[in-house]
This record gives structure tokens, sequence and C-alpha cells, in this order.
């Protein structure tokens, strides 16, 4: 199987990664899939542009980036050309490249709503009637369920599924570094050019040279920094709070909406999705609902969606503060519902979780001796996190009644 | 007059700026205003990320740096500190953060549909029954209408205006550095703390010390090839010729949008605007309603509206390209209609214009030994520059008929 | 006590900290004495540049990067800044700038050839008969006592000491981030603006409030792999056992050298070093006096010499390793003298020792609700570290000897 | 012609180029050669470190960055990829690693001394007796003179001449970036990735892409500012005014140095240098001999060399200061010896020359209509700058006489 070549190779400039090269026409054609060209309609970090503003970059420019680390896999890590067909390559960078397409606005929330995981969204563009589905299947026949399967990670050939999915795959290689260029923060950073550098193939698995332990243990230590300093940080959440209250709200009132928002029913009423529904599904026509929801005849919706316009996000105590109790008798004397005005939330992270009988779950080591041991016997330092205790928080939002604006 | 503080300083992580420091209340409130918060659904450079696809920063964070490089003037410049009174430290970070209210969609493509520039609707908005108006009017009656003079260029103390809109300004400061980072190019880098190092204050007038001359030729050059390399970028036009050409074809089928799109309907019709349906025009709504325009009855919008959707963008030739009736025949013979399809675009950018007896159009340089010069007496190199001939590119647009996609 | 003012403040370009300002003449005149521009002949990290080929960097740079942390401290923390009188801050300074004045080339191997610590010769250097001396004491009566006794931490008020070498001192926030930059590594990097951010003074002690505990536990990282990536490197550390076992063989001949290198005799001999001389050591003269040893009559001196002059360092081993005795008898068959030419190195580095009745030992946390906590109590990483097993390398050294060429 | 190649690719960390590439045994031992190690005593920037603190990088480091520009260039510029042979390719990149062995301490101040380019002696050295050569020769018979060669822009393939010297060449693009980073300012930045991948070569030459002329009028700005603000930097060519000076004095003084400066006599004596001598001239050992000639006998030695010592370097005016006369006078009643304390200088730099007849001298752009154009033709900002006047700096340099010091 020969795939078709771009008559001129294209060159995306991308700060996280210098450059983004497109060399199949497939790739390209799958980038102008108005699938694809959909993302850029979802940002990567939902609420998390509340506290940091200038993390506004989407889920497009992101798929291009994970992209693009699977290319240079495919490319630069030799264990990695060898062990893949061409037609293997290819489907590692299709996979790369489409593996976010079934997010739907404001990701995690919407899975929390919809009750899908947005895998679940991915394999149906992937398998469905869409664009993005005839791209690959004109390119070669068959190549659209693959994409599909190694999002499944039911792939017979388990190392795509781990170059895209896994604990040390090319999307947290890109999103890491991402997000800390885009929020501004140095928690992301990590030595992504050693981690590739010492990428080695074993029996089928990637692992990783001992060499490469020291920027593993600063990889592992930057996810963690970046899940509680962006991803977890309360203001974030404290908007996807507002965000679940106001579509609690509307399923419950059982109210169709009408004709302009019309496309949010089946998300309302708890249906199924279909596909050309789902395409609308984005940040932009979100956004624009939750303006027209300002004027909507319910006060609660109305109260929630212009917290949303307004950035009026709920406050927030620890769930075991002591003055707890006191906060809800205040919000009750306000007259909040507190089904919608009082939402807890807890989270969860450990740095690194070691091996236990779950594909992809582990980072293996490739020792100097040759043997292949788990990263938490191969560090000191991993082998410490591990037996330390979690960290978690739990909180419970509610809506300022009285107090100084935060 | 006293403005109130906030409780705490507030501190936004900003990767271009480091930080953005807000103290005063005033300035938070108007942060939190939904005028404010609008801003974050227009991006800061319209077509650009179609090309660059991570410039999807918005005005919002633009605006948060105008504001801080401001307020980073008044206290960090002697002669700015001291030639400005506490109130008009204040108006001068307002009107900095304040200046790009009146944006619409798509910035400059909007005000060529509007033929109104976006000054007069910011003003409008100081000055109208705004939250953000009732906000500065309620930290100090006559503020609003003093922001809009500053933005008016009419304000009393012209030095405020010069350093929120001039050659040497602190919204040039901030949005080519921006846009350097979110592109990923290197063109927009400056040395600006060294500007602002050498920023001086002589009869009124905004100028720089002789030192400061070589980081001020280094601007002129970062403006210009961020000019031809970003803002100028023929896909970034090409881009806003298919929505220019689809609002022409909306306004010359004489038919209102329905209830869904009916915000759109004072656009086409070329009528005036009113404040809350100006509100509403934001590049989410826009977004919203082109997907919606993908199902217009009319086949020429629908055409236009799914190029926006899909990025089948518009392909160009020089405007003397000597294929051009060729192009032109091919394009008749394929069926379109020339007022839509064939669309010209002419760009003209020169390094520096030198003083012409209008106020704010020049750079000034304090000379050692005390004289006060235009920068282009005090650099060869940008007098060099304005003796050259000056750079222009004119294109035109058209859709592909068969030949290779770009 | 009144400091006189330089007649302009000075600003030196500094890539790791933007700009290093200084406005007391004191500082200046400091800067400019001969004891301090010695250091610009002391690299930073000795034998590091075989492994990181620029990390050429000077004491003198690095040592101006404290002064410049210091200054920050003492104007930007308002708690050292209400905690310290006037005298004190400029005393903070100056011991910033000069706290590592005593330095000798190769910094580690001279406190190892002289089993001296280079505070010693600090404090000798800053109460002897010296320009820097005489500008102190010029400045104020006793300042020179008073920053020789913050490094011997036996100042009066322990906070100064603190700032300059402590856990958390900015002698540690400049050379981590400044090492990273000079080798081009990204291990260093820490968010040393949150840190600064959140430093507090409580009951006369430098602590971090708690909402900082992250960018501490970054720092605790970033600190450990530096150590282990850059210090403790073994191309690093075979440098500088070449180097050792140099100056052990001059010493065993027992002879004096000529008057060009006389100046190392008192070195050679294991006296004391007058500071006329200790001025003259320096990396310049040394490195010279090893080209002329590559000379030296002496056999095992002039190979030791060349190979410094040639990078023909020492091939190394685990201490451990199963070949060790093999690779011992080729080296004695190869002729080699062991004292020499088999040098073991044993290298321990822990993330972070918790209190144990030592000053200066610890990090302290400012809690929300007002309790002081160690860091290891104030976060389940730092925990966890404390818990795990230290990471030790032992190595031995020793010449090729027929092998293939690292 | 098959080149051994290294048992491991040796990989070595810069920050300016990311990596350093080494695949080939000869390329390897040329680094370990005696005679490119002498270059880590060498710093690239010989005075400006006295404004530039942190400008202490070695011609040894740059060195290895203008060996991986051209590996680059042989490995990812597809047109000389297939230009230059496999020989070529070595050739090319042993004479981007080689091209300024000869240079002496404080580069340009000695050559200024010695009367002699730094090429002669880099030839000198590649054709003599020396390791670097026996490693050329050993490698591939020829190799040392065709470096040599090349060196002198006597190789048949004037392709690889123009790839170490000329407008745009691997040299340039290693140092202004170089130069930016460890000095910490932006001014050398350019876009060095965009003139890599638009290079090409026509007829034999080495040419631009029109599509990158941005990139050139960028870059020959960025040379522009370096040359003024780090280059010609006033304080750092007052170093080499003290340095020359010293030189002089030792000249006229007609007096052997005894022996352990006595390496210093066919300096002082305008002798021709002997290449054993030569390689005991660096910067070490001249650091080390100013520090001795503190004490020499001649009043005017020991105060020049205290100077150097002292960093109590020479005041400056411009040539036509009015009280250029008054300043003279001063300097003559406080019984300084003109020839040694009043000494001019004058610098002159042109943005870019255009072609003269001369090899080397131009850069070429391939238009997208396949003609070749000077870049004076092709971009109308350089065309303005060939025409704007030159710009010149003519200073006196002397001792204060009791002003303020700087």
């Amino acid at each position: 199987m020969e795939f078709q070549k771009c008559n001129e190779i294209k060159v995306l400039r991308d700060p996280v990664n210098g450059y983004v090269h497109v060399e199949l026409q497939v790739i390209w054609d799958c980038i102008n899939s108005s699938w694809f060209q959909r993302l850029r309609r979802i940002r990567q970090l939902g609420g998390a542009c509340m506290v940091y503003h200038c993390a506004e970059h989407s889920r497009f420019s992101h798929s291009l980036g994970v992209y693009e680390i699977v290319r240079r896999m495919t490319e630069e890590v030799p264990d990695i050309r060898s062990a893949l067909s061409d037609y293997e390559k290819v489907l590692a960078m299709a996979a790369g490249l489409l593996h976010d397409l079934g997010h739907g606005p404001y990701s995690h929330a919407f899975e929390f709503v919809t009750e899908t995981a947005h895998e679940v969204y991915t394999c149906r563009i992937l398998e469905g009637d869409t664009d993005v589905h005839d791209i690959l299947e004109h390119a070669c026949p068959g190549l659209a369920k693959d994409v599909a399967d190694v999002i499944r990670h039911d792939y017979r050939n388990p190392l795509i599924g781990q170059m895209i999915s896994s604990q040390l795959d090319a999307d947290r290689m890109d999103y890491l570094i991402r997000d800390a260029y885009f929020t501004g923060t140095k928690y992301g950073e990590f030595d992504r050019e050693r981690i590739l550098r010492t990428l080695r193939v074993r029996e089928g698995q990637l692992v990783i040279k001992q060499s490469g332990v020291y920027a593993v243990e600063n990889y592992i230590m930057a996810r963690y920094h970046m899940y509680w300093q962006i991803y977890y940080h309360p203001v974030a959440r404290s908007y996807e709070r507002v965000l679940l209250a106001l579509f609690r709200r509307l399923r419950d009132l059982h109210r169709l909406l009408d004709d302009s928002l019309s496309f949010l029913n089946p998300l309302i009423m708890g249906e199924d999705i279909p596909l050309p529904v789902y395409f609308r599904m984005d940040e932009h026509s979100f956004s624009y609902a939750f303006l027209c929801l300002c004027e909507h005849e319910d006060a609660i919706v109305s109260d929630l969606a212009r917290r949303i316009r307004d950035r009026r996000l709920f406050e927030y105590i620890d769930a075991d503060d002591e003055n707890r109790e006191t906060v809800y008798e205040n919000l009750i004397k306000a007259g909040y519902d507190p089904r919608y005005f009082w939402r807890t939330d807890g989270v969860m992270q450990i740095p690194y979780v070691p091996y236990q009988e779950e594909e992809g779950n582990a980072i293996w080591v490739s020792m100097k001796n040759g043997e292949i041991r788990e990263v938490s016997d191969a560090s000191s330092i991993v082998h410490s996190l591990i037996h330390g205790e979690s960290h978690d928080d739990n909180k419970v939002f509610f809506p300022d009644c009285g107090g100084n604006e935060k």
C-alpha cells in the first residue's frame, strides 16, 4: 500500500513543536475535514482559562501536536521505525491526529452530562457517515476501522496504542508542554527530547532506557503539578460546577428549547445524540446558547447563564471546613435551591500508579543489564512516591451570598 | 479622589508579561464586566489562525496585557509617574484595558462590513447603558467620559493618549510580542524592556532617549515583518475575503434571517446596531451562524458558509499575474458569480512614516545634547527606510476550479 | 547610616535575572574590586564543562545573580522589607554578592586539596588586608566583619544568613536556574517567581506560604535532578579525579616548583596559603600551570597534565562492577601506579532532609491556619521522598588501558 | 573513501542548537585534540564580557555550533546534500569545526598586535606538525590541506567555502544567536530555521528562496544591531584599548620578559610565533601574565596591567567632542604618556554591502520566476539600507583623571 504524498510538504509553525510536518495527502485531507476543523471550536482546557486567561488554545492545535510527535517517533526512534510497517506508521499518525475527535464542548463536563467517554464518540465519528471517515477509507479501505481499533486499544499491534495512549504517550508529551506554554507556567516542562531519545521497543512494548529515568521522574512530577496547578484549580472546577448546574436545571425542567437552541435538546433530554447534532455541539454554539439563556424565563437557568457570561463563578470551601454548616444555612436563607447551588466536587491525584494487571498502566524501563523493570523499581524517587499518601481535594461550591467578591 | 483597592492584589499569570497585577477595585470590576468578558469571544487575529494554528488568543488577554504595560509605565517610568496625577494614572490604566472594547468579530473584516471603526463602538459602550459604564461612573463620576475622550484623542492631557495609541504605545508593545508568542514566530520580538527604560516625557510628549534608538529600529523592523508574515498573510486575507463575500451576498439577498440568526439582521441590512445586539455579535455567535448558514437555501450563501466551516478558502494570484484572464474565464465557465467569487485585495506597509503634521504620527528622540528629533533624523537606518519604496501586495482571490487544493 | 548612591543606577544585563540593578556605591565598588573581579577567573562548575561544553560561566556572574535576588527580596518581599533595617538590607546585599569570594579554582576539588571550606577563605578575605575589605570599611566601619559574620552564620539577625545560605536561599535560587541555562538542560527550572511571591517571615524565620508548596516541591526535584545530571555527572567527576591525582602526585614528590609556578608551592606542600598567593590561584593560572606541567620531568605528572590538556579523562565503572578486579589487574599490568590512577569516588544525594536540630536545615511552611510546619509535613510529595532510600553512586576511575575511547 | 563512525553517536547538549551530533570518528578525534581543546581557553567575545558579564562563552562551544549547522546543511538542505560528495560533506564539517583554530587570545586585539589574520594561523596549524593535522591525515590523506584550502577560499568546490564563510554562512548563523543567548540580549535573534529551510544551490552557488527574504532582512538587521550593541560597545573597545596599550608599551621597552612569561617574547618583539609557543598563547596564560605584570618595574606596564585586573578601563569621548582638547590637556597635566593613554578607535558598520565583484560578498535570492537576484534587488528594505549613510563611531579612550568613575 502506497499512500499518496502531498505535492509539497506542508509545514505548520507550532510554538510547542517548532513545526508540524505533513507529507501525506490523507493526513492533510483529515486536517481539512469539517470534523477536524470542528476541534478549533473546542478549547483544550475547559474552565482553566477562567484562571489562566491565555489558556485559550484548542484541541485542534493539540491534535496537530500529537500527530507531530507520533510522526517523529516513527522516524526518529529506530526501534519504532523498524517495529512498524509502512501502513502502521500512517495508522499511528492518523490515530494521533484524530484521537480527540469525539470531544464535546468543555470536554470533561460534557462527558459528565452525557455519561459517555469521548472515545466512544471518536469511534462513532471514525466509523460513521462523516467526511473524515470517507477520507480515511478513500486513502485505504479499512483504515477508518483500524484507527478506531487503535483508539479502543483493540488493534492487533498494541505498540501503536501505547504510542497514542499510555503513561508515556504522544498525547501527554504534547499537552503537558502545550498547556504549560499557553498558561505561562513552568510546571509542565520536562525533557521531552531526552524521553524521545531513550524510547525503545522491547518485546513489542514501549520502554525507556535506564539513562532516561531522570527524564521520566521529571515528567511524572511535571504531570502531577500540572494537575494541581491547572487542571484541578478550584476556579476551573467552579466554572464547571456552574455549567453542570445549568444542565441539571435544564434537564429537570423537562422543557424543550425552541428552534434556535433546539440542537441542545437531546443533551437536555438525556437522549442519544445523532452525529449531525453532535457536530453542532461545540464551545461556540454553547457559548451563544448561554447568552440566549440569560433571558430564559426560569430564574435559575437565567441566573446560572449570567454567571457564565459575567464570570461570576461559585465560591468554594473545603468539604470539611468548619463553617460549612453556616455557609449552607446562609445559602438556604438567601433562597438558593441547593440542588443547583450547592455542588460538591472531589479530585484525587497520585503522581504515579504502578503496574496492576491493566494494560498501558505502567512505565517500563530497560535496565543496563537487559532486565525490564517497572519504573517504580528502577527509580528510588518514583518508588517513594507510590508509597506516599494520595493527595485529594474535596470542595463545596456555592454562590457568594453577600461576602466580598473574589 | 481615592480609588478603592482590592482587598488583595490580584495577580494573573501571563506568558507575555510574566504577570498582570490588579490592585484597584475599578479595574477588577471592569475585567469582570460582561462587556469585557465578551472580549474572550473575539480573537486577536481574525483569519491568521487559518495559517498559524496556535494564534487562537483573544482580545481579552491582549487587553489585560496593554493594561499591564500602561500600569508599568505609570510606576516604572519616572517621567510618566511625575507627569500624571493619581486620577490620570487610573484613567490611563482603564483606557489601556478598555481600548478594544468595541471590536466586533473578525475585527477588521467587521469594520469593513459595518463601515465603522471599532473605536466608535468602544466609545458608545463606554458612554452607553452598559455595566462597564456603570462601574467606571460608580468609581468616579466622569471617568467613563474621560476614558472615551482618551480613546478619541480628545483628552486634555495628550500624554495619556500617546501611551495608549501612538507609534510607541502600550497597545503595540503588547500585541507584537503576544502575536509572536502565540504564532510561534520570532519576527515580533524586540527589546521592550529597553524601550520602557528609555521612555521619557519632554514638553508633555512621549520620547525615547537616544540610547534607546537601537531598540526602536528593532521594533520598527519587528512591526514591519509581523505585518507581512502574519497580519497580511495571503491565507488570512483569503479567509477574510470569504467572510466578506458571505456578508455581501446576505446583504444583496435583502432577506431577513429567521429568529435563531435574527441578531445578524441589522448587520445584513446595513442598519445601525443597537448595543444589546452588538453585545451578541462575537465570534462564537458568528461561528454558530456560519454552521447554520451551511444549510441556507441560497446556493451562494451555503457554498461560502461551507468554505468557512471546512477551511476551503479562496486561491489567490497576484493582481498583475499574466494568467489572470485565464483564471477569470475558468471561474465564469465554472458558473461562479464574480461579485462574490472574484475578490481583490491590496495591502501596503511602510516600515515607518515620518512626522506629517498629524498628532501621534511620529517617534521622537531626545538626543544626548538635549535636542528633540524625529527618529528618522536620529537613526540612519530609519532614515534609509523612509526613502525606500513602499512594499505593497495586490492579489485576487477566487475559488479553486479544479486545480489542486493548496 | 546613609549609604552613598551611584550617580546613576547601573543596570547589567543578565540572561537569568533579566537585569542586575546596582544603586549603591559600595556594591559597585565591591564589584570592581580586584578580589571580586578574580571570580571571573573561576568557573561556576569545575569539571562539568567537560560534559556540558557551554557551562563556561563564572562565579562572577553567579555572584551578581545572588546579589540581585537578595536585592529583590529586600524590596519585593514585604515581610523582609519590614524585618530588616536599612543597614541590614545593605549587609544582606553585600553578603549575597561576596559569599563566594573565597572559592579557589575548580571549587570543590580545591577544597579537597586544601582541606578547607571556601567560606573560611571568604571570611579571611573580608577581614584581611584586601581592597574589598577596605571598600566595605570605608562605606561603614564594621561592615566587613558583619558580612563575614553573616557568612559564618554568626550575625545577630539570623534572617540574613537564611537569605544567603539555607535550603531556600538566594544562592540556590540563582545557581540552579543559571546552571540550567548555561548547560542547556531543563532540569533546573522551577518557579522562582512563585517562591519569591510566597516568602514570608514568621518569628524571625524565612518560611513559605502554603500556596507556594507546589513551587517548593518543584524546586526540590529540580535540585535533585541537577545534582545527578550535572554536578555529579561521572565525566565531571572523572575530570576532578585527574586533577586530584595530579595534586596528590605533586605533593608526594616533595619537590618545589620553580619560579614560574612557585605560587603553587604552598598548595603542594600543604601549607597555609597567604592571601596574596591565594589571589593568584585561579583557573587561568592553574590552566597555564597544567600546560607547563605537560613537560614536567616526572612521568606521572606529565601524563596527568596532558590528560587535562587533551581531555583524555579517566574511564569509570561502578564500584561494585563484576569486572572490577580484571580492570584493576589490567591497570597494574599496564604499569600504572594505582595511588594516582585508580581513584574511587562516591556521591550521595537525598532530595530533601527534614529538620534535625541543625540551623537552616529545613524548609518551613506557613499553613493557612497559621501553623508553621516543616515542608515534609506540609507536602505529601516531600513526605514520600524523605522516606525513600537515598540514591548514591560509587565509582572507580582509571585510565583507558587499550579499550575504546569514550 | 569511507570514514569511520564512532561506535556510538555522540550527542552534546548545546543551548543554542539543542544538541550537537557527532557520528564520525575523525570529527570526534579533532574535538579531543589539544589544539581544539585550546579553544576552551579563548573566549568568543574578547572584551564584551566587561559589559555583558555572562558573555563568557568560548570559541570551543562556538566551533561546535558551526560544525553542527554545517552538518545539518549537509543532511537537511536537499540541494546541498546532492551537490556535495560524501568526502566533501566530511570536509565541510571539518572546516566548520576547525575554522577558528588559529584565533589568539582576545581575538581581534591579538590580530592587531601580530598584524596577522587568524586564518593564517588556522592554516599553519592545519598543515603543521600538530595533533589535529595528524588526525585529519590519518582519516584521509590530503584532508588537512583540503580543510586549509576551504579556509583560504581556494578549494575547487566554492560551495563549501560559502557554507563556512560568506554573508549567510554557518559561522554567522551560530555566533549571532549564541552571542545573543549568552549576553542575554534579543538583538541577535532571527529565524535561522527559516533560512535553513529556504537555502538552495543554483549554479554551484548558495542562494535563498524568495520566500525566505524576510528572514534575511531580519538577519541583516540582527547582525547590524549585534555589532553596535555588543561587538562595538565602547566598554569592550576600551578594554581592548588598554590591552593594546600594554602590548605597545612592552614592545617599546625592548626588554625580554623572564622565563615565567617568556612565551610572550616573540609577540613583544614582533617576531614570528612558532606553533608550540602559539599553542601556549591563550586567555588563561595571558590573564596570568597580566597578574604578574601588575608587579612589573615599569610604571606604565604595571598601571595598565592593574587596569585590566581591576576593570579600571579607559573613559571615552567622541573623537569630535568639543571638550577633547581640555581632556587631553588634563591628561598631560596628570602626567600620562599619550602614546599609551590617549588611544583613538573608529568603527564603522553598514547593514549590508551589495555585490562588488568580490566572491562571497553578496546574498543571492532565487526569485519565484527562476531569476537570481542580489538581495538588495529582491528586498525593498535591503535596497533602502544600502543607500543610507553608513554609521560610524570614532572615539578617544583615556584614563579617568579625577572625574567620576563610570
